[in-house]
């Protein structure tokens, strides 16, 4: 018998992946999620048959949703995490050397669990000493705190099940009250060559709220197309610039330079921010 | 019934698409060239099961392999396109405002005729007065040839089939005889996640050969992981400057912005080609 996952990533189109193993395979109060040992990349996390994360290519997503904001944010010491219950982002940010303490939001206590028992590279960080877990809605808990964060990070699924607030001009306005005077927010904001219009109602809503508005690219191949954005949300600082040279040669995507490229955008996606299509 | 085409992109990973319908499917004396009419990129044409270009995304391959040369070298009057035969490189080419003279040498006449019969957005440029399109083998026609291209450009399926050669130490030697004294050449060389190996092969190859060598990335989201590279062999120039200013409104993924940011390499490729994995 030959297994194989494969994510419907639009309704035309399958990525297949051959399987080794089942780990997990649950309904949780939140969403369906699987574990999955795969040929290609390792271990996989599925949040609703959408690849979250694997073994092979986690560093790209972790290191960039994280490390533009850590490293142009001159003084990230208090840092939000909403959603990314698996543990890699929190990584990225305890291991930051300007960070004091990483607090992480996570509404399904399952995917912690998940990273817990098959992602230990991923989970680590849940019991590192500035790391703060807390399983709770992160837009209540957003709400419930003001001119609290340097930095908060949403690392969240689609805008669809419990995601799907996560993307709403209300939530953004009170990350921006969450967020201190200079503050800076990230949110991951799907492929340009597919979701146009998860970008444009990312971009747009955080336009409408942050003086500085700006996005950039990464290259991830568990994602639709490949090619995923990052919208950045910012009261004071252009995170094009570099504040802080981290010279860290154990990140695998992430460097300064690569960090002023990504913002570098081809014309078709300039286009999309700019509400030109 | 559903009718889907999939490509294993690796033995590990299929890539699935569904068809609408079948427009040509043969055996040529090369390789086996179909022609399928996608829902999520138009038409698609694939050589040995493998997707060469769709008409959704095929402006980013085409504009990538053509635009950082012709943008970099000076006076890129002759331009020599080995395989390519689908016409969308040699539109870029012919376009291009100091291009004289755009010659195309594809070994197999059936993707020509592909391209006139399916992909008239390509195939337009076959009777561009500034082209020539010959049929017969790049590596012959390289050889018979000596100083006489500013930039020649290597459009090939995978170092397999017909195209093996066209990886090989030897042809390179030959590309650089053909070139004039600061001519420039290009080649497709793979995925850095999935294709490490022709990286290292392509960029070695050539690095022996050109005093300079560098490797740029692009996102291409039917081709495998969804990140490409080039490689690029000068005589003279440094392929990361744009010595003239194209602005060209009509080119979706290409500009002088994005020819720079497109050489900032993350690490991990980075030490591909500095030999370091």
């Amino acid at each position: 018998m030959e297994l194989w996952v494969t994510e419907y990533q639009t309704p035309n189109l399958g990525f297949s992946c051959r399987v080794k193993a089942t780990l997990r395979n649950e309904k949780t109060p939140f969403q369906h999620l699987a574990v999955v040992e795969t040929e290609q990349f390792g271990r996989m996390l599925l949040l609703d048959g959408m690849v979250m994360t694997t073994d092979v290519d986690e560093y790209v997503y972790h290191e960039m949703i994280t490390q533009v904001a850590l490293n142009s944010h001159p003084h990230p010491e208090k840092v939000l995490i909403i959603g990314g219950g698996d543990g890699g982002a929190l990584r990225e940010v305890v291991n930051h050397p300007k960070v004091k303490k990483g607090t992480l939001v996570e509404i399904d206590e399952r995917v912690i669990q998940a990273a817990r028992d098959f992602f230990p590279a991923l989970a680590c960080s849940f019991d590192h000493p500035k790391a703060e877990v807390i399983v709770d809605d992160g837009v209540k808990f957003v709400k419930e705190h003001k001119n609290t964060f340097d930095v908060i990070l949403v690392d969240s699924t689609e805008p669809v099940g419990p995601a799907v607030e996560l993307f709403s001009q209300n939530f953004y306005r009170d990350v921006y009250e969450a967020l201190c005077d200079d503050g800076m927010l990230v949110v991951q904001s799907e492929s340009p060559f597919y979701n146009r219009d998860v970008i444009k109602m990312a971009f747009t809503g955080i336009k409408n709220v942050f003086p500085v508005c700006k996005l950039y690219l990464a290259s991830i191949p568990t994602y639709p197309s490949g090619l995923w954005s990052f919208t950045v949300g910012s009261k004071k600082y252009d995170p094009e610039e570099v504040s802080f040279v981290y010279e860290n040669p154990q990140l695998k995507y992430y460097s300064p330079e690569v960090h002023k490229a990504v913002f570098k955008l081809p014309p078709f996606v300039k286009k999309i921010v700019e509400g030109d299509e």
